[in-house]
Protein backbone atom coordinates (compact mmCIF):
# COMPACT_ATOMS: atom_id res chain seq x y z
CA UNK A 1 0.00 0.00 0.00
CA UNK A 2 1.65 3.18 -1.14
CA UNK A 3 1.35 6.27 0.68
CA UNK A 4 -1.48 8.06 -1.82
CA UNK A 5 -3.60 4.88 -0.84
CA UNK A 6 -2.85 5.22 2.90
CA UNK A 7 -3.52 8.79 3.09
CA UNK A 8 -6.89 8.21 0.97
CA UNK A 9 -8.04 5.23 3.26
CA UNK A 10 -6.83 8.13 6.26
CA UNK A 11 -9.39 11.12 4.52
CA UNK A 12 -12.39 8.17 4.13
CA UNK A 13 -11.78 6.98 8.16
CA UNK A 14 -12.06 10.43 9.12
CA UNK A 15 -15.13 11.00 7.25
CA UNK A 16 -17.05 7.93 8.04
CA UNK A 17 -15.33 8.25 12.03
CA UNK A 18 -16.78 11.96 12.44
CA UNK A 19 -19.87 10.82 14.58
CA UNK A 20 -17.61 8.56 16.74
CA UNK A 21 -14.67 11.34 17.22
CA UNK A 22 -17.09 13.30 19.62
CA UNK A 23 -18.86 11.03 21.11
CA UNK A 24 -16.98 11.20 24.27
CA UNK A 25 -18.22 14.76 24.29
CA UNK A 26 -21.88 14.06 23.24
CA UNK A 27 -22.02 11.64 25.64
CA UNK A 28 -20.39 13.49 28.53
CA UNK A 29 -22.78 16.44 27.70
CA UNK A 30 -26.19 13.96 27.46
CA UNK A 31 -25.31 12.58 30.96
CA UNK A 32 -25.09 15.85 32.26
CA UNK A 33 -27.78 17.07 30.97
CA UNK A 34 -30.03 13.93 32.81
CA UNK A 35 -28.14 13.78 35.87
CA UNK A 36 -29.38 17.51 36.75
CA UNK A 37 -32.70 16.07 37.00
CA UNK A 38 -32.07 15.42 40.32
CA UNK A 39 -32.14 18.67 41.38
CA UNK A 40 -35.90 18.67 40.31
CA UNK A 41 -36.91 15.33 42.08
CA UNK A 42 -37.57 14.89 45.97
CA UNK A 43 -34.66 13.53 47.05
CA UNK A 44 -34.60 13.71 51.00
CA UNK A 45 -33.52 12.60 53.99
CA UNK A 46 -31.67 9.13 54.10
CA UNK A 47 -31.65 7.89 50.66
CA UNK A 48 -30.81 4.31 49.44
CA UNK A 49 -29.12 3.87 46.09
CA UNK A 50 -29.75 0.41 44.00
CA UNK A 51 -27.02 -0.41 41.63
CA UNK A 52 -25.35 2.71 42.02
CA UNK A 53 -22.70 1.49 39.35
CA UNK A 54 -19.69 3.91 39.06
CA UNK A 55 -21.43 5.90 40.90
CA UNK A 56 -22.49 8.67 38.42
CA UNK A 57 -25.49 9.45 40.58
CA UNK A 58 -23.86 9.14 43.92
CA UNK A 59 -22.71 13.10 44.46
CA UNK A 60 -25.95 14.38 43.30
CA UNK A 61 -28.10 12.49 45.42
CA UNK A 62 -25.39 13.23 48.60
CA UNK A 63 -26.18 17.03 47.60
CA UNK A 64 -29.17 16.40 48.80
CA UNK A 65 -29.42 13.82 50.96
CA UNK A 66 -28.93 13.22 54.68
CA UNK A 67 -27.16 10.28 54.21
CA UNK A 68 -26.61 7.93 51.19
CA UNK A 69 -26.21 4.16 51.45
CA UNK A 70 -25.20 3.01 47.84
CA UNK A 71 -25.64 -0.96 46.75
CA UNK A 72 -23.77 -2.58 43.92
CA UNK A 73 -23.29 -6.06 42.86
CA UNK A 74 -19.95 -5.48 41.24
CA UNK A 75 -16.53 -5.05 43.38
CA UNK A 76 -14.74 -2.77 40.34
CA UNK A 77 -17.90 -0.64 40.34
CA UNK A 78 -18.32 0.67 43.49
CA UNK A 79 -13.39 1.61 43.42
CA UNK A 80 -15.12 3.84 40.72
CA UNK A 81 -17.80 4.95 42.72
CA UNK A 82 -15.65 5.48 45.74
CA UNK A 83 -13.18 7.26 44.07
CA UNK A 84 -15.71 9.77 42.38
CA UNK A 85 -17.47 10.48 45.64
CA UNK A 86 -15.97 12.15 48.59
CA UNK A 87 -19.13 13.21 50.73
CA UNK A 88 -18.61 11.56 53.95
CA UNK A 89 -22.39 11.09 54.57
CA UNK A 90 -21.90 8.29 51.66
CA UNK A 91 -21.59 4.59 52.44
CA UNK A 92 -20.99 1.75 49.99
CA UNK A 93 -22.11 -1.74 49.87
CA UNK A 94 -21.11 -4.71 47.74
CA UNK A 95 -23.97 -6.43 47.65
CA UNK A 96 -26.35 -8.57 44.89
CA UNK A 97 -29.56 -6.74 44.56
CA UNK A 98 -31.72 -10.43 44.22
CA UNK A 99 -30.48 -11.48 47.74
CA UNK A 100 -29.78 -8.28 49.88
CA UNK A 101 -32.54 -6.69 51.75
CA UNK A 102 -32.43 -3.77 53.33
CA UNK A 103 -31.40 -3.26 56.83
CA UNK A 104 -33.49 -0.07 57.98
CA UNK A 105 -36.01 2.24 55.95
CA UNK A 106 -34.68 5.17 53.81
CA UNK A 107 -36.93 8.33 53.21
CA UNK A 108 -35.50 7.86 49.29
CA UNK A 109 -35.39 4.42 47.10
CA UNK A 110 -33.26 5.59 43.91
CA UNK A 111 -32.30 4.12 41.05
CA UNK A 112 -31.09 4.97 38.22
CA UNK A 113 -30.38 2.54 34.67
CA UNK A 114 -31.23 -0.30 36.78
CA UNK A 115 -35.00 -1.37 36.38
CA UNK A 116 -34.43 -2.45 32.93
CA UNK A 117 -31.77 -5.02 34.27
CA UNK A 118 -34.74 -6.76 36.48
CA UNK A 119 -35.84 -9.54 34.97
CA UNK A 120 -39.76 -9.03 34.31
CA UNK A 121 -40.73 -12.12 36.80
CA UNK A 122 -38.78 -11.02 39.43
CA UNK A 123 -40.27 -7.79 39.16
CA UNK A 124 -43.21 -7.61 41.79
CA UNK A 125 -40.63 -9.21 44.29
CA UNK A 126 -38.46 -6.10 43.67
CA UNK A 127 -41.07 -3.66 43.42
CA UNK A 128 -41.90 -5.65 47.41
CA UNK A 129 -38.65 -4.92 48.34
CA UNK A 130 -38.61 -1.20 47.39
CA UNK A 131 -41.65 -0.98 49.40
CA UNK A 132 -40.46 -2.83 52.43
CA UNK A 133 -37.47 -0.32 51.87
CA UNK A 134 -39.73 2.77 52.48
CA UNK A 135 -40.22 4.51 55.21
CA UNK A 136 -43.48 5.61 55.77
CA UNK A 137 -44.19 8.95 53.67
CA UNK A 138 -41.07 7.60 51.43
CA UNK A 139 -40.50 7.43 47.71
CA UNK A 140 -39.27 5.72 44.87
CA UNK A 141 -37.60 7.45 42.59
CA UNK A 142 -36.43 5.83 39.11
CA UNK A 143 -34.86 7.36 35.71
CA UNK A 144 -33.89 4.53 32.75
CA UNK A 145 -34.13 3.79 29.40
CA UNK A 146 -37.46 4.38 27.08
CA UNK A 147 -38.15 2.04 24.28
CA UNK A 148 -35.99 4.50 21.98
CA UNK A 149 -32.98 3.46 23.36
CA UNK A 150 -33.72 0.06 21.99
CA UNK A 151 -31.94 1.06 19.02
CA UNK A 152 -28.52 1.78 20.48
CA UNK A 153 -28.33 -1.84 22.06
CA UNK A 154 -27.68 -5.12 20.36
CA UNK A 155 -31.11 -6.88 21.44
CA UNK A 156 -31.33 -10.18 21.76
CA UNK A 157 -34.47 -11.83 20.24
CA UNK A 158 -36.24 -15.42 21.12
CA UNK A 159 -34.38 -15.11 24.64
CA UNK A 160 -36.71 -16.36 27.79
CA UNK A 161 -36.11 -12.73 29.06
CA UNK A 162 -35.48 -9.29 27.66
CA UNK A 163 -31.81 -9.57 27.14
CA UNK A 164 -29.11 -7.57 25.11
CA UNK A 165 -25.40 -8.19 23.98
CA UNK A 166 -22.92 -5.72 25.36
CA UNK A 167 -19.80 -5.78 23.92
CA UNK A 168 -16.19 -4.78 25.36
CA UNK A 169 -12.84 -3.68 23.70
CA UNK A 170 -11.35 -6.87 24.09
CA UNK A 171 -13.72 -8.64 21.88
CA UNK A 172 -15.75 -10.45 25.20
CA UNK A 173 -19.54 -10.47 24.66
CA UNK A 174 -22.12 -10.67 27.39
CA UNK A 175 -25.44 -10.82 27.50
CA UNK A 176 -27.09 -9.13 30.16
CA UNK A 177 -31.18 -8.73 30.84
CA UNK A 178 -32.39 -5.33 28.92
CA UNK A 179 -36.10 -4.60 29.39
CA UNK A 180 -37.41 -1.03 27.73
CA UNK A 181 -40.10 0.15 29.52
CA UNK A 182 -42.46 2.25 28.13
CA UNK A 183 -44.67 4.91 30.57
CA UNK A 184 -47.63 3.51 30.23
CA UNK A 185 -47.50 -0.17 30.56
CA UNK A 186 -45.00 0.50 33.99
CA UNK A 187 -47.55 3.46 35.28
CA UNK A 188 -50.20 0.98 34.99
CA UNK A 189 -48.43 -2.01 35.91
CA UNK A 190 -47.43 -0.31 39.36
CA UNK A 191 -50.82 0.84 39.87
CA UNK A 192 -52.01 -2.62 39.57
CA UNK A 193 -49.48 -3.38 42.39
CA UNK A 194 -51.33 -0.83 44.69
CA UNK A 195 -49.09 2.31 43.66
CA UNK A 196 -49.20 5.88 43.38
CA UNK A 197 -46.89 6.62 40.93
CA UNK A 198 -46.34 9.11 38.11
CA UNK A 199 -43.66 8.86 35.18
CA UNK A 200 -42.38 11.61 32.96
CA UNK A 201 -40.04 10.95 29.63
CA UNK A 202 -37.61 13.27 28.79
CA UNK A 203 -35.12 12.43 25.60
CA UNK A 204 -35.84 9.01 25.63
CA UNK A 205 -35.51 8.31 29.00
CA UNK A 206 -38.44 8.26 31.83
CA UNK A 207 -38.21 9.35 34.96
CA UNK A 208 -40.63 8.03 37.68
CA UNK A 209 -41.71 8.96 41.11
CA UNK A 210 -43.99 6.16 43.33
CA UNK A 211 -44.88 5.87 46.55
CA UNK A 212 -45.92 2.23 47.78
CA UNK A 213 -49.30 0.94 48.88
CA UNK A 214 -50.05 2.00 52.05
CA UNK A 215 -50.68 -1.94 53.10
CA UNK A 216 -47.38 -2.72 52.42
CA UNK A 217 -45.53 0.19 54.18
CA UNK B 1 -30.15 -19.87 29.45
CA UNK B 2 -32.46 -19.14 32.78
CA UNK B 3 -32.42 -16.07 34.48
CA UNK B 4 -29.89 -16.84 37.31
CA UNK B 5 -27.30 -17.54 34.50
CA UNK B 6 -28.32 -14.24 32.90
CA UNK B 7 -27.90 -12.41 36.09
CA UNK B 8 -24.48 -13.96 36.90
CA UNK B 9 -23.57 -13.08 33.01
CA UNK B 10 -24.57 -9.31 33.89
CA UNK B 11 -22.89 -9.08 37.22
CA UNK B 12 -19.78 -10.52 35.13
CA UNK B 13 -19.90 -7.77 32.28
CA UNK B 14 -20.53 -5.08 34.87
CA UNK B 15 -17.04 -6.38 36.68
CA UNK B 16 -15.43 -6.50 33.12
CA UNK B 17 -17.13 -2.77 31.95
CA UNK B 18 -16.38 -0.77 34.79
CA UNK B 19 -13.33 1.29 33.52
CA UNK B 20 -14.95 1.56 29.71
CA UNK B 21 -18.03 2.51 31.15
CA UNK B 22 -16.54 5.57 32.84
CA UNK B 23 -14.90 6.46 29.73
CA UNK B 24 -16.78 9.26 28.17
CA UNK B 25 -16.23 11.01 31.62
CA UNK B 26 -12.43 10.36 31.37
CA UNK B 27 -11.69 11.07 27.69
CA UNK B 28 -13.68 14.58 28.03
CA UNK B 29 -12.38 15.23 30.93
CA UNK B 30 -8.42 14.29 29.29
CA UNK B 31 -9.24 16.24 26.60
CA UNK B 32 -10.25 19.37 28.32
CA UNK B 33 -7.34 19.38 30.41
CA UNK B 34 -5.21 19.25 27.50
CA UNK B 35 -7.62 21.99 25.36
CA UNK B 36 -6.63 24.16 28.09
CA UNK B 37 -2.74 24.25 27.15
CA UNK B 38 -3.90 26.90 24.38
CA UNK B 39 -4.29 29.21 27.25
CA UNK B 40 -0.26 29.19 27.53
CA UNK B 41 0.52 29.24 24.42
CA UNK B 42 1.60 31.98 22.22
CA UNK B 43 -1.58 32.19 19.98
CA UNK B 44 -1.77 35.48 18.42
CA UNK B 45 -3.25 37.50 15.21
CA UNK B 46 -4.20 35.42 12.60
CA UNK B 47 -4.26 32.19 12.84
CA UNK B 48 -4.42 28.95 10.40
CA UNK B 49 -5.31 25.74 12.24
CA UNK B 50 -4.38 22.81 9.77
CA UNK B 51 -6.33 19.41 10.19
CA UNK B 52 -9.20 20.89 12.43
CA UNK B 53 -10.98 17.84 13.01
CA UNK B 54 -14.60 18.71 14.39
CA UNK B 55 -13.35 21.51 16.22
CA UNK B 56 -12.05 20.41 19.14
CA UNK B 57 -9.75 23.10 19.08
CA UNK B 58 -10.83 25.85 16.95
CA UNK B 59 -12.91 27.60 19.83
CA UNK B 60 -10.14 28.32 22.48
CA UNK B 61 -7.84 29.65 19.29
CA UNK B 62 -11.02 32.18 17.97
CA UNK B 63 -11.20 33.19 21.86
CA UNK B 64 -6.98 34.42 21.35
CA UNK B 65 -6.77 35.00 17.62
CA UNK B 66 -7.59 37.89 15.22
CA UNK B 67 -8.92 35.48 12.83
CA UNK B 68 -8.64 31.68 12.45
CA UNK B 69 -8.78 29.61 9.03
CA UNK B 70 -9.14 26.24 9.63
CA UNK B 71 -9.33 23.42 7.01
CA UNK B 72 -9.99 20.25 6.92
CA UNK B 73 -10.51 17.30 3.91
CA UNK B 74 -13.38 15.90 5.44
CA UNK B 75 -16.82 17.43 4.80
CA UNK B 76 -18.32 15.44 7.85
CA UNK B 77 -16.00 16.90 10.43
CA UNK B 78 -16.16 20.21 9.27
CA UNK B 79 -19.94 19.97 10.00
CA UNK B 80 -19.66 19.36 13.01
CA UNK B 81 -16.51 21.92 13.60
CA UNK B 82 -19.02 24.60 12.57
CA UNK B 83 -21.33 23.74 14.62
CA UNK B 84 -19.26 24.15 17.58
CA UNK B 85 -17.99 27.32 16.30
CA UNK B 86 -19.69 30.13 16.47
CA UNK B 87 -16.92 33.09 16.16
CA UNK B 88 -17.78 35.28 13.37
CA UNK B 89 -14.30 35.32 13.36
CA UNK B 90 -13.67 31.65 12.11
CA UNK B 91 -13.73 30.64 8.50
CA UNK B 92 -13.63 26.95 7.51
CA UNK B 93 -11.72 25.75 4.19
CA UNK B 94 -12.12 21.84 2.70
CA UNK B 95 -9.38 21.00 1.43
CA UNK B 96 -6.83 18.28 0.86
CA UNK B 97 -3.94 19.21 3.30
CA UNK B 98 -1.14 17.75 0.71
CA UNK B 99 -2.54 19.85 -1.73
CA UNK B 100 -3.49 22.55 -0.30
CA UNK B 101 -1.81 25.85 -0.28
CA UNK B 102 -1.72 28.62 1.89
CA UNK B 103 -3.57 32.11 -0.04
CA UNK B 104 -1.54 34.07 2.69
CA UNK B 105 0.60 34.36 5.53
CA UNK B 106 -0.38 33.97 8.80
CA UNK B 107 0.94 34.89 12.42
CA UNK B 108 0.34 31.26 13.94
CA UNK B 109 -0.05 27.58 12.19
CA UNK B 110 -1.88 25.00 14.68
CA UNK B 111 -2.12 21.64 14.22
CA UNK B 112 -3.09 18.81 17.10
CA UNK B 113 -3.08 15.63 16.23
CA UNK B 114 -1.83 15.88 12.50
CA UNK B 115 1.56 15.73 12.48
CA UNK B 116 1.18 11.82 13.40
CA UNK B 117 -1.30 11.74 10.37
CA UNK B 118 1.74 13.05 7.80
CA UNK B 119 3.82 10.50 6.30
CA UNK B 120 7.40 10.85 7.38
CA UNK B 121 8.67 11.04 3.69
CA UNK B 122 6.17 14.14 3.10
CA UNK B 123 7.40 15.81 6.11
CA UNK B 124 10.35 17.66 5.18
CA UNK B 125 7.85 19.14 2.14
CA UNK B 126 5.12 19.34 5.02
CA UNK B 127 7.27 21.67 7.51
CA UNK B 128 8.09 24.09 4.16
CA UNK B 129 4.18 24.59 3.67
CA UNK B 130 4.37 25.37 7.42
CA UNK B 131 7.32 27.45 7.02
CA UNK B 132 5.53 29.35 3.46
CA UNK B 133 2.70 30.27 5.55
CA UNK B 134 4.44 31.81 8.38
CA UNK B 135 4.16 35.34 8.11
CA UNK B 136 7.83 37.31 9.77
CA UNK B 137 7.78 36.22 13.65
CA UNK B 138 5.49 33.69 13.42
CA UNK B 139 5.01 30.94 15.22
CA UNK B 140 4.06 27.02 14.42
CA UNK B 141 2.64 25.62 17.64
CA UNK B 142 1.67 21.62 17.27
CA UNK B 143 0.27 19.36 19.58
CA UNK B 144 0.47 15.98 19.10
CA UNK B 145 0.74 12.20 20.49
CA UNK B 146 4.28 11.07 21.79
CA UNK B 147 5.51 7.03 21.94
CA UNK B 148 3.29 6.35 25.26
CA UNK B 149 0.52 6.40 23.11
CA UNK B 150 1.17 3.48 20.57
CA UNK B 151 -0.26 1.39 23.86
CA UNK B 152 -3.49 3.05 22.70
CA UNK B 153 -3.49 2.10 18.93
CA UNK B 154 -3.53 -1.20 16.65
CA UNK B 155 -0.53 -0.28 15.51
CA UNK B 156 0.16 -2.21 12.28
CA UNK B 157 3.60 -3.76 11.55
CA UNK B 158 5.64 -4.46 8.50
CA UNK B 159 3.99 -1.63 6.40
CA UNK B 160 6.12 1.07 4.36
CA UNK B 161 4.78 4.02 6.56
CA UNK B 162 4.09 3.64 10.36
CA UNK B 163 0.31 3.19 9.96
CA UNK B 164 -2.27 2.19 12.81
CA UNK B 165 -5.89 0.57 12.01
CA UNK B 166 -9.12 2.16 13.35
CA UNK B 167 -12.42 0.58 13.58
CA UNK B 168 -15.90 2.34 13.93
CA UNK B 169 -18.82 0.64 15.60
CA UNK B 170 -20.33 -0.77 12.08
CA UNK B 171 -17.01 -2.63 12.43
CA UNK B 172 -15.88 -1.04 9.30
CA UNK B 173 -11.46 -1.16 9.81
CA UNK B 174 -9.24 1.81 8.42
CA UNK B 175 -5.74 1.94 8.14
CA UNK B 176 -4.63 5.53 8.98
CA UNK B 177 -1.07 7.12 9.61
CA UNK B 178 0.28 6.88 12.59
CA UNK B 179 3.73 8.23 13.47
CA UNK B 180 4.37 8.43 17.37
CA UNK B 181 6.86 11.07 17.57
CA UNK B 182 9.63 11.43 20.29
CA UNK B 183 10.00 15.10 21.27
CA UNK B 184 13.91 14.91 21.38
CA UNK B 185 13.70 13.33 17.42
CA UNK B 186 11.93 16.31 16.44
CA UNK B 187 13.58 18.65 17.96
CA UNK B 188 16.27 17.50 16.32
CA UNK B 189 14.66 16.49 12.84
CA UNK B 190 13.44 20.15 13.16
CA UNK B 191 16.63 21.92 14.33
CA UNK B 192 18.35 19.84 10.87
CA UNK B 193 15.62 21.91 8.75
CA UNK B 194 17.27 25.50 10.32
CA UNK B 195 14.44 25.57 12.43
CA UNK B 196 14.21 26.85 15.93
CA UNK B 197 12.01 24.49 18.33
CA UNK B 198 11.04 24.29 21.91
CA UNK B 199 9.09 20.89 22.55
CA UNK B 200 7.66 20.01 25.97
CA UNK B 201 5.82 16.82 26.94
CA UNK B 202 2.30 16.59 28.98
CA UNK B 203 0.78 13.50 29.86
CA UNK B 204 1.67 11.73 26.84
CA UNK B 205 1.34 14.52 24.53
CA UNK B 206 4.32 16.86 23.33
CA UNK B 207 3.63 20.52 22.53
CA UNK B 208 6.25 22.20 20.24
CA UNK B 209 6.55 25.73 19.53
CA UNK B 210 8.92 26.27 16.52
CA UNK B 211 10.33 29.16 14.36
CA UNK B 212 11.20 28.85 10.88
CA UNK B 213 14.55 29.32 9.33
CA UNK B 214 14.94 32.94 8.57
CA UNK B 215 15.83 32.24 4.51
CA UNK B 216 12.54 30.18 4.10
CA UNK B 217 10.71 33.10 5.87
Amino acid sequence: MDDDALLAEQRAYYRAAAPEYDRPYAEYEALQQLLAVVDDLPIAGDVLELACGTGQWTPGLAARARSVTAVDAATEVLTLARARTTSSTVQFIEADLFQWQPPRRYDTVFFAFWLSHVPPTRLPDFWNTVSAALAPGGKAIFIDDGPAAAAYEEVLTNQPTPAALRRLDDGSQYRIVKVFHDAQTLTDDLTALGWTVQIQTKAGNFIGIAEPPTTAG
